[in-house]
């Protein structure tokens, strides 16, 4: 049975589609947008089942082999709707799509349902503000094989579309979750894993700690870091040294150089 | 005396500066346009003389305070002129302008002239592509205390705007040059600085080699890394131990976790 084949840009299903760029909208519908093949195909490889599939195939840079993809999200029960170029191009929110669009569940455990395993690195970001930052950290825990990603005080959502970008996907293989500080705070010391924070204002440099018996890396927003509360709470305080005229980091620069530093100490975990 | 008032965006000053956008445009008149207060203030700290700068009251979030910069400008021999509000806008590069746009001379020294001291740290980048990760490595560059940071083959130039403004003005702190790739290996061995060269085809770490001697730690292109002859005339080639299902880390990224384990070894300057 061919794919149902969409012409119009007035159709309603590209409408609702557009709709999803807006935050309220993915949480009212529990799913999230995926641009891209690399990205679709790095959330099939993580284990996501989509629900729909758009694609253009006039977009592909190589439809020969990618429209291959679209077997596969079939049989994990996805409906596949072809649209023609130009309502496919004013539906894509990048610029240059590349013939797909996929919608998937959206992403994000309850804090209570993450699986972490023994003495976990954990890293968390309080309040952070930037989608790619927040994606870049993604790529870095994915690289790091960091436990799992925990958004304190959320200003994005884990469905924005810059941050599924950003994170090439990796949104979809590390596990996140989101909660208030004082969830995220309460739920480590329940677990028993201590809370390293990086700040400025403390003379113990990240290299100086120990994080082979698990730890919680915390960077907090671009403009003003972690909260004083949260610094309180914590089990460690840590700087990371620096020389320069600006001193200061980008955040995702920062979480990656102490996460780094916790896997010269631990190495990579498995 | 008071200053040039430009009401027209019409005025053909306002085109030059727009004109500046281009890089040839800044190549040919040897200079680099900085927009915004921080970003001002923080090229007059380094030391940098502005040619001109551009201003508009209405668009300051602190007028009273900020306005004092004019004089500092002068002083160093800038000539400062007032813009309206609607031909500011026109103006300025992004969005949401602050009111200052200053014109300043060309950024990057000549391989020759780097003055680097004993054992120096140096980051050189091969090749890369986007603005962005460039002035995210210079501002880590800035806070780690390297030398200088080299452009290898360069694509872009020092001085694009969406640089400038990535590196929070650290690109005129850091001392920066650009050369081909051929010239810049040569002058590493002239100086004897060893080449420490970031690839995934290696089993070397970048926690296995010692940089207290002194390094020149090497990024590549944003897609394929630093090219065969690059690594070819290398003295070490290191990979950053990667777990995770996409096994790629930005390149500011991966430049700051070998930079920082330098510094980890090394201490900071001074």
């Amino acid at each position: 049975m061919a794919d149902l084949l969409i012409t119009s840009p007035a159709n309603p299903r590209l409408k609702t589609l557009v709709g999803l760029r807006r935050r309220r909208q993915r949480e009212e519908s529990g799913v999230t947008v995926v641009e891209g093949y690399e990205e679709l195909e790095l959330a099939l490889d993580a284990g996501v089942r989509p629900r729909a599939v758009y694609y253009c195939p006039e977009l592909m840079l190589h439809p020969d082999e990618q429209l291959a993809i679209l077997d596969r999200a079939r049989e994990l029960g996805a409906e596949c709707v072809q649209v023609s170029r130009q309502p496919f191009e004013k539906t894509a929110y990048r610029e240059g799509p590349d013939g797909f669009i996929g919608v998937v569940p959206a992403v994000g455990a309850a804090l209570a349902d993450l699986d972490l395993g023994h003495a976990p690195l954990v890293l968390v970001c309080q309040g952070v503000e930037k989608p790619g930052n927040l994606g870049a950290m993604l790529r870095t825990a994915d690289a790091a094989g960091v436990a799992a990603v925990i958004a304190a005080d959320p200003v994005t959502d884990w469905g924005n579309p810059n941050l599924v970008r950003g994170s090439k996907g990796t949104v979809f293989s590390v596990p996140v979750a989101s909660g208030t500080s004082g969830e995220v705070l309460a739920w480590l010391r329940e677990r028993g894993i201590p809370v390293v924070s990086t700040t400025p204002d403390t003379e113990t440099e990240h290299t100086d700690v120990d994080y082979r018996a698990g730890a919680a890396i915390a960077v907090g927003a671009e403009k003003y870091g972690l909260s004083d509360d949260f610094l309180a709470a914590s089990d460690e305080r840590v700087r990371i040294p620096m020389a320069g005229v600006v001193n200061s980091l980008n955040v995702a620069t920062a979480a990656a150089i102490v996460v780094y530093e916790a896997v010269r100490q631990r190495g990579l975990p498995g």
